[in-house]
C-alpha cells in the first residue's frame, strides 16, 4: 500500500466551504484573525504528520445569488476574508515540517512583486511553501480592479501561461546557484556576473530585471492546481505538481489518468504529479458515535448558504428557481464540469436546486466519509487503491475539533496499518512529497528555465 | 520634558542603509531570511519599550552607478531584498506591544488587494501596523513592471492621492462599526445593509465593491511618510501621522514647522503629527569606549557602497566624477532636497564625491551620535527640546548588537531622566502614539470618509 498524503483545507475567513458550520457552539473559525488560532492549528496538523495546510482564497463578493452579496454576507460565505499569505510566517515559525499551500489569484498581480512574495515565504518557511494557481471566476473581482468584467475563461488561461513564464524565469533563471559567496572578508555578497536580468516580452507581460530575492530552497514553490475544464486540465498537466480532483471513484480515476497522460504528452514524467481528493470526514470512536456527531453537525450546516456560493461558481442565480424546477443548462466551459458532477450523481440529466441541496454534506459538495476510525481508514485506503489518487484534501468541518479528531483517531489507525508516515522526512515540502530533492525536475517547464551555475556547481 | 518616541529602522536585506556593516564579524544581518532573527530582534526592541520597528523597502535594482547594478550587488546594497510585509506576522506573534511600520510602494499595487493586505496585518497584530507611503524613485522598478520608465515625480504624487482615496474608502467607509453581530444562534455573521460597496472613479483608479476584510482595530494603519520635496511636504501634511525628517537642527526645526503649518492649512490639528529624526548611534559605557567601538565599526563601513545607493536616489552616476570634481547640479525636484542637504553641510555651493563621502557615518547619511549613554541621552533630549521633533528613527549599525546596546544603555538612561516610558500603554499603535483612541481623527482626510454606524454606535 502506498503512503497516503494528507492536506488540511481551511480559509482565512469564517464561512469557508463548509457552509453554516461556523454557527456550531464549539466551532472556533470566528477566531480567524487571531494568530494563536492559526499557530495552534498548525501544531495540531504537524502532530498528525499532515503534509500541508492548504489555505484557499477568493477575491471578490459572492453576489450572483439574488443579484447581490446579502445572503453571502449574512452567512459569512467567504466574506469577510483576509489575506491568507500573511498567516504563513507565524505558522511556519510555530512548526518545523508542515507545508503551507496558499491560493493566489494571478489575474490582478504584478509578477515581479508576486515572485518576491513567494520567494520570501519560501525563505521564511525554509522551503515549505506551495502555490495553488487560480485565475478567478468572479466578475465582482474584476469590477474591484477597475475592469468591467473578467477576461473570458480561455483568455484567462492564456494570460496565466504568460504569468507563469515570467515567474519561472525570475525564480529559476535569474540567480545562479553559486551567485552568493557572502564573503565578509572580501566584502562580496553576490557576484554580479551570476545574477541575470530577465527580459520577458510576452503577450500580456513585459518584465525586465533580475529577481529581487536571492534563491530560496525550492526556488519555485510547489505548484498546486485544480482545473477541471479542458483548458484547466491542460494547465494542470503542464504546470501542476499537486492536483485537486473531485467526483466519484470512476470520475476521479478517469481525470487522474487523463491528466497523467497529458503531462506525459508535455514531456513530463506522470509520476511527478500527486492527486488529492477533497473529503469531508466525521469520525468518532465508533460508527454509532460518528453518526450521532454527524447528525449534530448537520443541524448547523447551511445548504442554503452553499447555494449562494454555487451561484457565483456557476454564474446561475439559483434564487430564481423553485426547488424542483429544472435548471436551464448554460453550456459555458467554466460551469460544464460543475453541472456534470451534479447530473452524474442524479438520475437523468435534469438538475434542480433540490438535487444540489441533497448532494451537499455539511454545507460542502466534497466526498463525505462518516464513521469509526477503521471505517474512515478503510474508505481512504480504498480510494487510493482504486483510483490512482495519492492523498486527500481534508475539508474543515467544525474547527478545530474536526481536524483534531482526525489527528487523534484516523491518523493512528492509518499509521498502524503502515499506510501513513509516523515521522516526517527531512527537507523541503517538495522533497517530502516526491523524495527527489528540493527543486523542480528539469522536465518541468520551470525546471527547463533553470540556469546552470556557470561555475559548475549545477544542481 | 516630553516623552521621546523611538523607532528602530531595518530592512529585509543584508545591506540596508548602513553600507558595509554586514561585513563586521559580529553582524548578523545575513540572517535576514530567518524568522528567529526577526523574532529575537522584535523581543529585544519590546524589552526596550520601542514604539515600533520600521521596515524600509525598495523595489528595483540600484543600477545608476556605472550604469549597472554590479556595485550594488557586490556590496548587497538593498538587493537581494525580501518582502518586508511577510516578516510582521511572526514578529507580531512573538510580541505584544511593539508596533510595525512597513514601507510599501503604492505605484504598482492594486488598491483593492493592497487594502486587504494591510487590514489583515492590522488584525493579526491587533492594531499595531503602520504604513510608510512611498511612490518609488527607480526607473529599474518601472521596467520590471512593464513600463519604459516611471511616471514623472508630480504625477506619481497625483496617482498616490487617488490611491489613498481608494484605500481610505475601503478601510473607513465600507463596513460600519456595528455591521457584525456574529450571531451564531441566528446564523447571522454580518448585516448586509451595513456593508457598503464603494464606487470610486478617480483619475487613476476605478474600484467598485465592498472591502473584503471586516474592520480592524485601527481601520487605516498609522500613516508614515518622508517626503522632502514641495509636493512631498504637501502629501505628508495632508496624510502623514508620523513624518521622517533629516538635516541639522535648524533644518529639522524648519521642516517640522512648515509641515505642521501646512497640516493646519489642510484642516488638521498640527498636534496630530509626530516627527522622527534619523540617527546613527554608537554607544558604550564610556565616551572613550564608544569612540573605540565607532573606530572599529568604521573599518567595516563602505562609503563606496553608499555612492551606488545615492546614485540611484539622485539619478546621478557618481562613478563618472573624480573625488574633487564639481558635480553638475541637475535641478529636478526629486534630487533638490538631497543636494541641498549635502551643500548646506559644506562650505560653498559646490559639491563633490569627496564631500559626500565625508558626510557619511558608518555608510549612512543620518545624524551620528557617538558616546556614553549620558552623552547620547543629552543629544537626543536636546534635539527634541530644540527642534519640535517627537522622536527618532534609530538606524541599524552592526545588528543586533547596535540595537541591543541602545536598549541596554541608552533606554535606561532616558528612563531614569523621565524622558522615556518605562512600560507601554495598552491599545493600538495609534493610541500609544497619540493617546486619543485607535482610529484616525475626523479631521484627517481618511477620518472624514468614515461611515457613522447607522445603528447609532458611531465612534
Amino acid at each position: 500500500m502506498k503512503q497516503i498524503l494528507m492536506n488540511a483545507v481551511h480559509m482565512s475567513c469564517v464561512g469557508d466551504i463548509a457552509h453554516g458550520l461556523w454557527t456550531h457552539p464549539r466551532d472556533q473559525s470566528s477566531r480567524y484573525t487571531d494568530l494563536d488560532y492559526w499557530a495552534e492549528l498548525a501544531r495540531t496538523l504537524e502532530r498528525g504528520c499532515f503534509d500541508s495546510l492548504f489555505l484557499a482564497d477568493i477575491v471578490g463578493a459572492n453576489d450572483v445569488y439574488e443579484g447581490r452579496p446579502d445572503a453571502a454576507l449574512r452567512a459569512a460565505v467567504q466574506m469577510p476574508i483576509d489575506d491568507p499569505l500573511l498567516l504563513v510566517p507565524a505558522m511556519a515559525h510555530a512548526t518545523r515540517h508542515l507545508g503551507f499551500g496558499v491560493t493566489a489569484n494571478l489575474s490582478y498581480e504584478q509578477p515581479y512583486l508576486f515572485a518576491r512574495r513567494f520567494t520570501t515565504l519560501d525563505h521564511l518557511s525554509r522551503g515549505r511553501v506551495a502555490w495553488n494557481v487560480v485565475t478567478g471566476f468572479l466578475d465582482s473581482a474584476a469590477r474591484a480592479m477597475g475592469q468591467e468584467r473578467q477576461l473570458p475563461h480561455d483568455e484567462r488561461y492564456a494570460r496565466a501561461e504568460d504569468f507563469m513564464d515570467v515567474v519561472y524565469k525570475l525564480w529559476e533563471g535569474s540567480w545562479e546557484d553559486d551567485a552568493l559567496p557572502r564573503d565578509k572578508v572580501a566584502g562580496v555578497y553576490a557576484l554580479p556576473e551570476k545574477v541575470h536580468a530577465i527580459d520577458h516580452r510576452g503577450p500580456y507581460y513585459r518584465v525586465q530585471g533580475a529577481h529581487l530575492s536571492e534563491p530560496s530552497i525550492q526556488r519555485t514553490p510547489v505548484i498546486f492546481q485544480a482545473g477541471a475544464s479542458a483548458r484547466g486540465i491542460d494547465f494542470a498537466a503542464r504546470h501542476a505538481e499537486c492536483v485537486f480532483v473531485s467526483g466519484n471513484k470512476a470520475q476521479a480515476r478517469e481525470i487522474v489518468g487523463t491528466i497523467r497522460a497529458r503531462a506525459a504528452a508535455f514531456g513530463r514524467d506522470p509520476a511527478d504529479l500527486r492527486f488529492f481528493l477533497g473529503v469531508v470526514v466525521v469520525v468518532a470512536p465508533t460508527d454509532a458515535l460518528a453518526q450521532e456527531l454527524d447528525a449534530e453537525y448537520r443541524r448547523y450546516a447551511s445548504p442554503q448558504a452553499g447555494l449562494a456560493h454555487f451561484s457565483s461558481q456557476t454564474g446561475i442565480d439559483f434564487s430564481r428557481y423553485g426547488l424542483d424546477e429544472p435548471i436551464s443548462l448554460v453550456k459555458t466551459e467554466s460551469v460544464q464540469s460543475f453541472v456534470e458532477s451534479v447530473t452524474s450523481k442524479s438520475a437523468g440529466k435534469a438538475w434542480t436546486v433540490r438535487k444540489l441541496l441533497e448532494q451537499m454534506t455539511l454545507g460542502s459538495r466534497h466526498t463525505p466519509l462518516i464513521g469509526s476510525p477503521q471505517r474512515v481508514a478503510d474508505a481512504l485506503e480504498s480510494w487510493v487503491r482504486e483510483t490512482d489518487i495519492d492523498g486527500f484534501n481534508l475539508v474543515r468541518t467544525v474547527v478545530p475539533e474536526g481536524f483534531t479528531d482526525f489527528v487523534d483517531l484516523v491518523i493512528p489507525e492509518l499509521q498502524s496499518r503502515g499506510s501513513f508516515k509516523t515521522t516526517y522526512a527531512e527537507g523541503s515540502l517538495r522533497h517530502k512529497l516526491f523524495g527527489a530533492g528540493d527543486r523542480l525536475p528539469r522536465r518541468h517547464p520551470a525546471g527547463a528555465l533553470r540556469r546552470a551555475a556557470s561555475g559548475g556547481a549545477s544542481t
